[in-house]
């Protein structure tokens, strides 16, 4: 075992180099993750664009995949493992989000909502200034401390699917904020049958199509501007798909013959433009939800008028932190799921080849590359 | 086309006969439905066996399949037809349940919920001796008046699911009261991944594990006496089955034992059985939900404890009258389940037989029987 | 009793004036009502200057306050009547939106809520030009057909408070709306103790304020431009107020200051100013809720970044039509609620001064200003 | 100071005595609340009469109030404190449960909600056999450990309303499951003018009536065998109350005969006796809600006919353990009910005569005894 661990270190925006940092120490109530593959994120093409107020250096990766390497003798007491005890070389996956800090007002109100907690630890978002350094995951290494939440993954489920699994809890959970019934609607499924619209077929609107269809959804209607990312969206599940490259006027005809003149009974935006927002709300039905869940990072305003929101009677729903247990949710989703997932995946590189990685992601034909540190 | 009609009639309890009635005149906005097939519910059976406070004679025959015969020229603007305009020709479904009478408590109150209003018509269960006396299904045509809600079954389903319809809107609903958040019970999915027990594995209870299956739920344990029901029950979709003919105690240890040693998130009571009431309560999680969805009949009492109810802050939810639209959802369930719903029907019968079909129903390997009056 | 009757005519906006039209007959399921007090609302200035796409000439007035002057026979059989049987003389109130068509997919998928079916009757919206004419409140009779709903006002309440019946329903609809619980946030009480900010202190704000109160809330916090009205606030149980003449970011400050840094649980934009809806959102706390009440009208549009509705999981809900229960909430809010709601009421004038009373509305001192035909 | 500190140990069911304990060493996370007084509950009764399987000796006493008399060095950091900054001489209660262990099920997936987890300390339950000892309030100190919640009083809630902080958490979170809408009953408001049935007149039931009058509710019944405590119940906001020496049959006609002829809409069963939860669900309407918060102790078996609940489709909540956070609720209903809270403090004793009011709790005319460890 070698006493160096390579990883690669974004030191600033627009700059990534491989670095070797000392092999950690492993504390008792710690241990080191043998990084298997992680995925690139949207979130780290925003962070080399400088577009996320970090403190850099940082080691990014937080769609995590790999086994316990090193393991300290009171884990299994000190944090939290879901899916029977750790051993090492066990196949996990580690939420980026550790604990809170149980003390500030929202870890206090929202105990199960860490990702709302200023002073948690983010894998992947973490600088990596101070020992152990190595807290992201397009690493060798990455070193897992006391105050996280384990995932230990299915035998039965596939490493590309396992890998999947950070974007699927955010799927889930906008699936989950749209079924959720509102007082004023009823008369109809929470889901069975309900009509979606999902704007943007990006991996976030891919999972959400699928994650739709094993869930009792009906109709669902895709737009994105590439036919290429449309017929991945078919084979995700969607029923019907439209090219976005005309005049709104026209797709809002075409969405609403599709669903009795009225629009569909939920919107979600995953697409992350301005204009994708406003366009959400001019589409959904009266009464009916506009899920907010694509923009994590933030490219601008887009004007809308209040009294559409108002006269229409719409939920307008954001989706940012799902819950560490929404893990087990992705997990039933991606294990269950008869869809072809693993076509998401479309390319793997070395952890060398990262810069082109992220530069490559949200291009023509790239939905998920991963990233395999040891190949 | 002849000029007589023949229908099966519950004179009594214990006691059907085949009638021969006039063809009626059909009015404007009213349409005689020559019915195609008809299944046999649990509810035909304890009619037969006199548990329902019935005035009797009655035509029984609920869960509808039919094609539109001969129809009103205004029955377009009059009835509630989802799925487009009618024609004569078109094949179609209707709710049991009429409009309500839209002037009593419930009908004001809960005007999606026509099945509460005392003065609806139910197909089915309404008698005979008024014209134009053909309301139920049991029949060569069936006669469907104007405050009807009709359903027209996409080219897509084949008959043996569209005539599941009935009692796949109890299932799907069933699954809704169950996947709707109360307040203080989160941190997990509606649904996804969600652990069910489904006690009883007759119809309901198997289109339930289908319907969870179709949903987006995780592991699905289902109990019943047999065995036969249960290698049915995997087909739906089930996980793990129970035969429940040993000890309360040894089932309550087998079901901890499979959920983290707290009980299952839902428990679905589908036997109609009072003990199984009471073993549904035992058996869920604290702040889980017991459905009760199995007792349309009155088979008696079972002592529990309030404090139960009390110290696990469980919800126990009843399921009996679905809205209408509940159908849509049932249509979009059968449309889009993988599952082989269609072995759910093992027999098929002529009405001459309807009461052999009535008396083996809910018998060892017997599910659904279907009534074909043509055949 | 006289042979005509003398209504406001809004014959184009901007132009008032008093017609004289022929009694009606009153049909069998119609009754007249003989208008007591009316109150003026925003609705009616936005008509007024010419924001409405309306069919003119429209009698205005839909806040109605009267006794059954004259009645048909059958009025109990077709209308619906809440709170016991009809006869002449009753001092009743009318939703301004009559029953829906029943066909349309509004009335079909949400059949308790009539405001959504473009084939309802609008008393007050409605144009006069073909007979019975009389279906606006500023006038000294309204026709009331027998697709309406009724509620029978309790002799304990006084006729000032009853006029403030439907802007009582949309204030206490906006609180059922706010209470509500969405999925991902507990931990604390639906409402009691709730910490409230409403952004703007006109009647349906100030309505809103005293329906928090009696209903639980926590610190209201109050914002308005107008000192005035703001006093009116802390009468209408206000905790604390603040003259929003300032910088927004004082203001963020002042709240945040008052919220433990994290901002209010709900906001409710009832300024009908979209500035107010864009501050509303960079107000409210992560996870909190947005209710957006006062954009009856369009007046425009505001900008805004899709990215924060993302980050704080914020629940924009647009509240716009009541179901017409809701008067039933309104009622109840009405009965016993201990604050002085009187004071709303600050003007009365007679049916000629109607211009005069539509444009003092909106402005300094003026809150609600009712017309009683008979003075 | 003295080096002693007495308190009152439950030695065995049915034997109390003083012992003197030695004044512990306050650690650094720790501090010694200064009973100041401390209510008797109904558990308190139960406890003593045998019914709780606890380990003994006990000092009981979970209804807190007091001040900080010693305070370690780092109480701030390491307890959850509401309402500002701990310091010496601040006036308190402490939350029964404390923080879970964070490892069990119930912590991992209901981390509001520590009352589920079995490691957890409980204030007033746990034995008095290992240092610190002083874990029960009827004691003239408390020794307050780090995994407390700790709740500021405000300077303007009297003590007397402060001493009823904990039944009112149990009061208010009855009221917030009442007004959760559950999916299929809608078209009412959450709780404006609802009609509510409270079964037993005891200090829960009493103070559930002062809570439900305090947010919004309708017509408000209350049932109970003694005229005393239906007085009590007038003066708490109830409007109707019924003497519950009668027939069942006839207090369901009169109580049907109140509402419609259809029962209320919600059934808060607080009197602890099974039958209660019978007539409960024999008299809460269709489409209701039957609250089942009065058995925290196990009194026994009733029947039921699960058919009833299918047929009503009715929705039955179990209520036991609040979140701490429930107190923040609490505080606020204590602070802003115009009601006279205070006279459900009936009796007022001290340290010595803790037997005899454990006695007389619950007897005619004993709402709250209030110990005074000073007096």
């Amino acid at each position: 075992m070698s006493s160096t661990i390579t990883a690669a270190v974004m030191v600033e925006p627009g700059k990534i180099e491989l670095q070797d940092f000392v092999r950690p120490e492993v504390a008792d109530d710690a241990f080191l993750l043998k990084v298997q593959e992680v995925g690139v994120c949207g979130s780290d093409k925003h962070m080399y664009l400088g577009h996320s107020p970090l403190k850099f250096p940082v080691i990014p990766g937080h769609e995590l995949l790999g086994t316990v390497e090193e393991m300290g003798r009171v884990v299994n007491d000190q944090m939290t493992v879901i899916g029977g005890p750790l051993s090492p070389g066990d196949r996990v996956t580690v939420t980026p989000s550790s604990k809170g800090c149980g003390r500030c007002y929202n870890c206090i109100h929202f105990p199960h909502k860490p990702a709302l907690c200023p002073n948690r630890t983010v894998y992947g978002f973490a600088t990596c200034v101070y020992p152990p350094y190595l807290f992201g995951g397009f690493s060798e290494y990455m070193y897992v401390h006391p105050r996280s939440w384990v995932f230990k993954i299915p035998e039965t489920l596939s490493d590309t699917r396992a890998t999947l699994i950070e974007p699927s809890a955010v799927a889930t959970r906008a699936v989950e904020r749209a079924y959720a019934p509102g007082i004023p609607h009823i008369g109809e499924g929470y889901g069975f049958g309900k009509r979606v619209l999902v704007v943007g077929a990006g991996p976030i609107g891919l999972l959400a199509v699928a994650a739709l269809r094993h869930s009792g959804a009906g109709t669902i209607i895709v737009t994105d501007l590439s036919q290429g990312r449309l017929d991945v969206a078919k084979r995700m599940g969607a029923d019907i798909v439209i090219q976005a490259d005309g005049e709104l006027g026209e797709r809002v005809k075409h969405v609403r013959d599709l669903t009795d003149g009225v629009g569909p009974d939920i919107v979600m935006e995953c697409a992350g433009v301005p204009a994708a927002f406003k366009e959400g709300l001019e589409l959904v039905r009266r009464g009916g939800k506009l899920i907010e869940v694509g923009h994590y990072s933030d490219p601008g305003a887009t004007d809308i008028r209040p009294h559409v929101v108002c006269q229409k009677e719409v939920d307008i729903l954001g989706v940012w932190a799902y819950p560490p247990l929404q893990f087990q949710a992705a997990l039933s989703f991606l294990s269950l799921c008869t869809l072809p997932l693993e076509e998401l995946v479309t390319h793997r590189m070395s952890l060398e080849k990262l810069e082109e990685a992220i530069k490559i992601t949200g291009t023509e034909g790239v939905f998920k590359v991963v990233i395999e540190p040891y190949t």
